[in-house]
């Protein structure tokens, strides 16, 4: 079985991590495992989900794919440290590197980025950009083996984009069946240039804070 | 704020949960708890993430919102048990029933859904019907206070719904421009009715198993 290590962390945003975590745990022959700086409870951006940590970074050093999701609690992982060690490790064995919204963020302040095409959530782009990465408004951005999501439910896009590339077209199409994803959403609004103006500055308003 | 309660257990599908929870835990007024037959961990049905149940059944018997997702799980509370009891004294005083996946068919078994439209995976309609509901081959079905959704990533759908009948269409559409909910599935074969004939053949058999 080849390994996906989902990086886990306090104040994570749930979604980014268990979109992914819904396609890829489904792909024949390979394993996702959630791994934290410490094994155990991590907590949701929203303080009212744990989601555990059966593994620590140093348990997967070399995962065949590391994937870095985003949320409130990235911001006390731009410093350099132990997560940013082992995604620079990750990132010298990996078939493919993956982010999900601030992820990216994330990875780029490890310097697993470079200059590559990355994206992130759209609240998000400019300071991608500052950091170093080729930043771009799309929905899901492949650039070699680096794989990066917009904002939190692209991460099932993403997913099943990978699970494409991993185990042909049958198999994602059976598993996007199998999750019955036929997305029927609300609004037409998902994105910064579909919604309308003042929903955009609410919630970039919000974001900033 | 007003309570929805989430009811997880061992085996259930992380997105069917997590899906609704990233939209309603971010609406005004309103606070997201995970319940179980006990506290702690509960694994899903890959076996390779556990979700933590803050607060046992009696902790909440009358939530505003009580919510069931599905999952291979859901077997196991088809007889008449302590979760039926509680769903059936939620049911009494709840504002909105939901249901995501298979979490329609535990409705059903103990007694909630009566002769109502509701919906389920599109593997478990037939069951659902078997069960006295009146099935509906639809994403997100709507009857009186009882809200249910399609299988697993459908819960998503039926989040933004519901967090427009709570809080308005302005408040939804932030919510679903905060998330980047704007899909783009690689492929257009997310329901039965899309996917190749071959395609919903063998993810069919496989749900059988």
């Amino acid at each position: 079985m080849k390994d996906i290590a989902i990086l886990i962390y306090d104040r994570l945003t749930a979604l980014d991590a268990v979109g992914p975590y819904e396609v890829l745990s489904r792909l024949p022959g390979w394993k996702v495992t959630f791994v934290g700086e410490t094994k155990g409870e991590k907590r949701t951006d929203t303080g009212r989900l744990g989601l555990t940590a059966d593994a620590t970074l140093a348990d997967l050093p070399h995962p065949e794919i590391v994937l870095v999701p985003g949320g409130s609690g990235q911001e006390a992982l731009m410093e350099d440290g132990p997560v940013h060690e082992w995604l620079r490790g990750a990132e010298e064995s990996s078939q493919w590197t993956c982010s999900v919204c601030t992820g990216s963020l994330i990875l780029a302040a490890a310097g697993v980025i470079g200059g590559r095409r990355a994206t992130s959530h759209w609240t998000a782009l400019e300071e991608l950009g500052r950091l170093g990465a080729e930043a771009r408004p799309e929905r899901v951005v492949f650039d070699g083996k680096l794989v990066s999501a917009a904002g939190v439910s692209a991460g099932i896009d993403m997913g099943l984009a990978l699970a494409g590339r991993l185990a042909g077209p049958e198999v994602a199409q059976a598993i996007q069946l199998g999750i019955e994803y036929d997305p029927q959403p609300p609004f037409d609004g998902g994105s910064p240039e579909k919604a309308p103006a003042e929903i955009v500055e609410a919630v970039r308003a919000h974001a900033r804070l």
